[in-house]
């Protein structure tokens, strides 16, 4: 892969080194045909190279094939992965359900929930997109477990429920606007501490 | 509007009259037309109309445009609203969950999420999916109220956000398959008892 080393690229244009511009101008392409509605199953490498207006072979120099493009290029729309304090589980659970759905690129309103129906017919997709939440999914795990372990959170909390309980609100007001009378801003900690401390009676 | 009278339709055929016939035939064309990607903007009476089978002309004397069209066929896809029996708060909540992202036709799993991103981009749509929406969400809100008023739940409850602590997860899962792990038949009682407990040690 001579050409991911800028030397190899001459002459050198000013700014960037261009292997480092293809890629972006690669990732922009997916980006802007999936928001125009494409498919990912009509999406092609051909089209994708015609939009970046590179050729193929330099798609597969960088990426082994569509699938693990598509992956780099999901992850460019959520942005890097909250790390939380670790000093309250409160307020760490605060930090984690506030960029759950949050997104640092517009485009992503359009293509993530078309996505869903798309991902959920195709195993090696609905892969994909698990492997794109893993991550953030993995660190809200370890929040709650520590909660467990020191004593802020039940002994018998059941974990993947509890990600939902605090998920779940979130999601669908970010992602769907589901209740226009919810304000986003206010909704993690609203949601936080509605789960945490439940809705019966003392 | 004679042909909504049944005896005006000669020569009768057997089976429905061919005036419910028509509207089911429409019905069908408009979620078909959507299955298939087609958007709400792209939507026509036209395109309906011949999916159909019918003259622009049948679809103006039943419904007054494309909206009231939609909003009748959307709600074709949910099916009747869950009547709580108003007994107890906690399985009052259970039947609803239970209810919630539950569609009878398998269109709307393409259909709804798809649909998010257009209906955030007009006031016009976005009112149409409330007015599909508003009376579930009504009947959770008189549950919870009754709670408090019970109280079986708390005096400070804030409704709004009880009503998307219970229906997020649930939402989720059902839409987006959020949560490989978690069972969805399971869920409604669990999300119910987990929101209603909340997840602090005592």
């Amino acid at each position: 892969m001579s050409d991911t080393n800028p030397t190899a690229d001459a002459p050198r244009s000013p700014g960037r080194p261009r292997s480092i511009r293809a890629d972006e101008a690669i990732i922009e392409a997916v980006l802007d045909l999936l928001a125009e509605g494409s498919t990912i199953e009509a999406l092609s490498i051909e089209a994708i190279a015609t939009r970046a207006g590179v050729g193929k072979a330099t798609i597969y120099r960088r990426w082994p094939g569509k699938d693990a493009l598509l992956l780099d290029a999901l992850r460019r729309l959520k942005g890097v992965v909250a790390q939380p304090a670790g000093h309250s589980v409160r307020d760490d659970l605060v930090l984690l359900v506030g960029a759950v759905g949050h997104n640092i690129d517009p485009r992503a309103e359009r293509i993530m929930p078309c996505l869903v129906p798309e991902v959920n017919r195709s195993p090696d997709h609905f892969q994909l997109y698990q492997n794109i939440i893993e991550p953030r999914r993995k660190i809200m795990r370890e929040v709650l477990r520590r909660g467990v372990a020191t004593g802020e959170l039940r002994a018998d909390l059941d974990i993947e429920v509890a990600m939902a309980l605090l998920t779940g609100p979130m999601l669908v007001q970010r992602l769907m606007r589901w209740h226009p009378e919810l304000d986003d801003r206010l909704l993690p900690e609203r949601v936080v501490d509605g789960v945490l401390d439940g809705l019966r009676a003392r």
